[in-house]
């Protein structure tokens, strides 16, 4: 087993050329710079990766082409996570087998209502069909998205049936007390719990969770670590206060996604970044105007971005 | 272009083995008895045939194994909307040159809240890759599943720039006043409106539609047939009252799908009928007594099933 990951890690973007296929050279450069520059893992294939707009060969074509351009498999934490069994298998098993640190799973999410004993079906032969002792299991719990959630009780059972794989969790609930709960709970037991927002992570630290894995930490990792490093200290406060800002410019436009590409292709200057696949849609020049003139104002820069 | 269909279709439950893998023999009898006994064709792969928790290959190797088993290709619809558009895009170029009548699209379902120019580039990629004049695409609108509806406004959009594909819809809202809507606005121009379950079939035929495909047509075709073979007779009313309460039963139990498959389970007397892959969960034994109760005190019969 490698060792856990801690601290920030980002949901990376993936970019995509002009016919929207993946664009891997872009796709590394940018998870250089994120590691580069404050993040300490890669959650690649989140939701903010347009992951579940992806097949499950284009994704692992693009996490073998991360490891073989360098980036260590000991800072990935893929999104193996989808509606069908068999693909969650196939992409979980193809994660340990690189050597990823862990794998972060959706629940299946196209059927609602289903009840806890059909989603600890669903992890449990994940775990036992890739059976394997490496695999490291986060729970990804974002109702918002995903519309099926990990209750605490789910949580509780799999930890119970698999202490060694079920590793910890990402909550996207936007709601801190679900957060709270979580670490409550579980972190005792050494269960991690990482916001799935930088403006938890000053209270996650303080709480007792481990980090956060945040679509912000695309554009700030730097300034997301840095509230991570200080939290301990008397300036963790003003550095989330920092934070917060620039996430607040960036989920105030029309939509987080097309935002955070448009961000990356304007301190790039590589509007090839703009781009999005369906069902998303790029900002407009005059949303994205309105979007840098924002983060300008607020000081905002992305050191050492290149095209 | 082969005839488009029209009737009663079933979007066909998928048998699966102890250790869910797909039991393509199973499949395939069960089709065959649905085409003998009341179904105009197969909508397979349908939210009721779980298949949103079968990979892309699965689906491909069990409809090519329905065609070579003998099922005409001219009476299938298999459904081909998957989440990432390069899914869709395979799925559907493999249905139409197997020569299906038709492909049943759902939205990308994943991300929430999407505008309708996203969803627009989605099915408008998917028909210019497919690429193929054979195409017949009909919209699958299920808010209540995908949380991503299909609008009137985006039909529009859609029928004119591809009328020769966009063939019809099928409206699981569960909301009449929108499956009118759409007949109302489209049906003139060749659109075929399938309501989504058989409650609504004559209302449906009434009003300009041309069908259902539904759940319940797992089990009582037959039943179901009848309405739309009377529907502009006195008797009309009758039959749809009597297929009305069969749906009522179905529906009333804990979970639809699962349901339905403990339904044949038991008239087929095979058991094995009753699993469903996870996140699913199949009826308990107590459950399956009671609905199959019900439905014997109904009268309902499943003429020549056999395990």
């Amino acid at each position: 087993m490698t060792q856990r990951l801690r601290g920030v890690l980002s949901p990376v973007v993936t970019p995509f050329r002009k016919d929207y296929t993946p664009d891997a050279q872009r796709f590394l450069r940018h998870c250089k710079w994120l590691l580069d520059h404050g993040c300490s893992g890669l959650a690649v294939f989140g939701t903010n990766s347009e992951a579940n707009s992806l097949s499950v060969e284009e994704r692992m074509t693009l996490l073998e082409q991360l490891v073989e351009g360098g980036v260590p498999a000991a800072q990935l934490m893929p999104g193996t996570g989808c509606s069908a069994l068999t693909d969650s298998v196939r992409l979980t098993a193809h994660a340990v087998k690189l050597g990823c640190a862990g794998a972060l799973m959706l629940p299946p999410f196209y059927y609602k209502g289903v009840p806890d004993e059909g989603l600890f079906r669903n992890f449990s032969e994940v775990i036992q069909r890739v059976g394997d002792e490496r695999l490291q299991l986060y729970l990804y719990h974002i109702p918002p998205v995903a519309q099926v959630p990990i209750t605490l009780a789910l949580i509780e059972r799999l930890l119970k049936a698999y202490p060694k794989q079920v590793a910890g969790v990402k909550d996207s609930s936007g709601d801190w007390s679900n957060t709270q709960a979580m670490i409550d709970a579980f972190a005792k037991q050494g269960f991690e719990v990482f916001a799935g927002s930088e403006v938890f992570l000053l209270r996650n630290m303080q709480a007792g969770g481990v980090g956060c894995i945040t679509a912000g930490a695309n554009v700030n990792p730097h300034g997301i670590d840095r509230v991570y490093r200080a939290w301990q200290t008397p300036e963790g406060a003003k550095l989330q206060a920092d934070a917060d800002k620039v996430r607040q410019i960036l989920q105030s436009q029309v939509s987080m996604i097309p935002a955070l590409k448009a961000c990356i292709a304007h301190y790039a200057q590589d509007l090839d970044w703009m781009t999005v696949r369906p069902p998303l849609v790029e900002l407009t020049l005059g949303e994205r105007a309105k979007m840098v003139s924002e983060l300008l104002a607020a000081g905002f820069e992305m050191p050492g971005i290149k095209a």
